[in-house]
């Protein structure tokens, strides 16, 4: 086994504090990877406290991990020491079903998650990213570009695919006008790649402070939802609404919005289920309430690629490791443009 | 004014009776079609009782004509008198939105129902088919083929294009495996249709009695939905679902039979909503829940041909005009396999 030391909650109520843990070693197809920067993901905060409940603990979170490959095994054809490496949600997953097969694994009924999952070698829990490094199998490394500055990289690997895979799996793209639904880590996202496809991009929110930075961002208007006059200017004119918000709320008022054949597409999951959709607003136009979740392998590749081509980062906050607990408090409130992320060179070894 | 005389509810409690009303005299556009046939739609019922509400007393229901043209205006160019013809739930939209241009003109704001709308030549309300004839403007006149008995081909006007077209829409056809929820009007054509374009028919009743007849209407197997076990069974293996019960009812139940990137599509409106869908079921295998509405002239017409090609008509029971209460009756027990259609002959004139 390999020793390891990172930040990891030991319960669902106090403070993250320094961790000191085992992973297994290195095997001949994996990649052992020094951890530079872990973004800080709102489903960090759920699983650390135990919202979606199944927490193990000590659990040490992080999914959106940006690194160097440090070591390979003999078998590792396509990373060497030195990459420059990602790893996003998984790092496992049967390879053999029909999701696996079809470049899908986030659908496998095996996924093994970055963290608070079951390791198929080791036996043991697996371990996130707030931490000094990672062994991870190839199959689930992710190159990425030095032309990007790596910091604001990292939130690509679960909020950048969550937000990307369902705007192509839409074909969202020219001649279509786009909703995306808040302005967090997703819907900062979502807005950059949907005016990178090409769509006129609408960003709605409940946050008037947030009205220009929509437009700084890429969006060509941005809403007040809470506006009833502004919501209604926009009715029977969007193709496509990614809607990022996973606290419960009206979907009707997003849904009226859509054209016929229109698509909402939730990526968010609420802890209490929304207020029930009215089945006429599907009926009468023809339109369509969907969900998608983050992306495949082979998409976050693409993904990845696209950002580096086309100069596409997160907007982020760098904090120290011990800054952790205070950046969950301000994410709750909303407070962080857009993306909280660990430098890892904090990390305190006791 | 042209006289004509039917059958009508005069108020939402007392049965139909015989009625003597006018409509607009036949203009240049105009068909006028002697009646021979009508379905009996579930709708027929909510309407003559004000269950939608908005229901203008008198009113004539009936939105599935099969009759003769017995006389044509002189700019009429695809109709002759004596051709065998059929009117569906419109008879008259806008014709120049995108939805017009598009051929949805179910989707068109300006829509003219059959029934309960306003004509816009004659600035008085448009009557049903419960009656002996109609003037309809060629645009929304339908050709029917000698091949098929006419009064079985009555019901496709409605229940037959409000199954044929969300099929086509999601491209349901050999290699898919295809659920129908609910083996009614609606449900026993969606059975015809799915097998006719080649899927593998799955049906879901929740009446034992029925079991049998799904196979001998062409359901490759039927599944009583009350039993968890036989539901189990389906689980995650299912392409498409056309669910066309109105009844409030437990969507999960359905959304848990689909496979990732399925669609379970609603076509009946339930009057109290359904309860809310878990989305995390969307989510988790990129699911969509959709509805669907009628199909536009052009897709009826289509509908109508593929019937006379494939030898496609309803169940049907044929019923007078004098046995429409005790027809609502048995509709609202599910005691009619699986269409009422009125024989026009059978009209009294007083």
């Amino acid at each position: 086994m390999l020793k390891c030391y990172g930040y990891a909650a030991y319960n669902s109520l106090t403070p993250l504090r320094s961790h000191h843990f085992k992973r297994r070693s290195p095997g001949p197809r994996d990649v052992l990877i020094e951890i530079n920067y872990c973004g800080v993901c709102h489903s960090d905060i759920h699983q650390a406290r135990n919202e979606w409940n199944g927490t193990k603990y000590p659990i040490v979170p992080g999914h959106e991990i940006v690194g160097r490959a440090v070591l390979v095994g003999n078998e590792v054809d396509r990373f060497k020491a030195g990459d420059l490496v990602g790893v996003g949600c998984m790092v496992d997953s049967c390879g053999i079903c029909p999701e696996c097969q079809d470049h899908q694994e986030q659908f496998c009924g095996d996924t093994v998650f970055t963290y608070n999952s079951l390791d198929k070698h080791s036996g043991k829990m697996t371990y996130g990213g707030y931490s000094n490094q990672i062994v991870v199998d190839q199959r689930f490394v992710l190159r990425l570009s030095d032309k990007l500055e790596p910091a604001a990289v990292a939130p690509l690997l679960c909020a950048g695919i969550t937000t990307y895979s369902p705007l192509r799996h839409w074909k969202v793209g020219p001649d279509h006008k786009v909703g995306i639904v808040g302005l967090g880590g997703l819907g900062h996202m979502a807005v950059k790649f949907a005016r990178a496809f090409g769509a006129e991009v609408v960003l709605f929110t409940t946050s008037a402070d947030k009205i220009d930075d929509a437009k700084r961002l890429g969006a060509n208007q941005a809403v007040l939802s809470t506006s009833p006059e502004q919501m209604q200017q926009h009715e029977q004119s969007l193709d496509f609404i990614l809607n990022t918000v996973a606290a419960p709320h009206d979907l009707d008022r997003y849904l009226t919005l859509l054209k016929r054949d229109g698509t909402l597409c939730l990526v968010g999951v609420p802890s209490t289920p929304h207020p029930t959709p009215s089945i006429d607003h599907l009926i009468f136009r023809r339109r369509n309430l969907a969900g998608s979740l983050i992306g495949g392998i082979k998409e976050t590749q693409e993904m990845l690629d696209f950002c580096a081509e086309h100069n596409i980062v997160s907007d982020i906050e760098l904090i120290p490791m011990t800054a952790i607990n205070t950046a969950y408090e301000r994410m709750l409130k909303g407070d962080v443009k857009y993306r909280f992320v660990i430098d890892m060179a904090s990390l305190p070894k006791q």
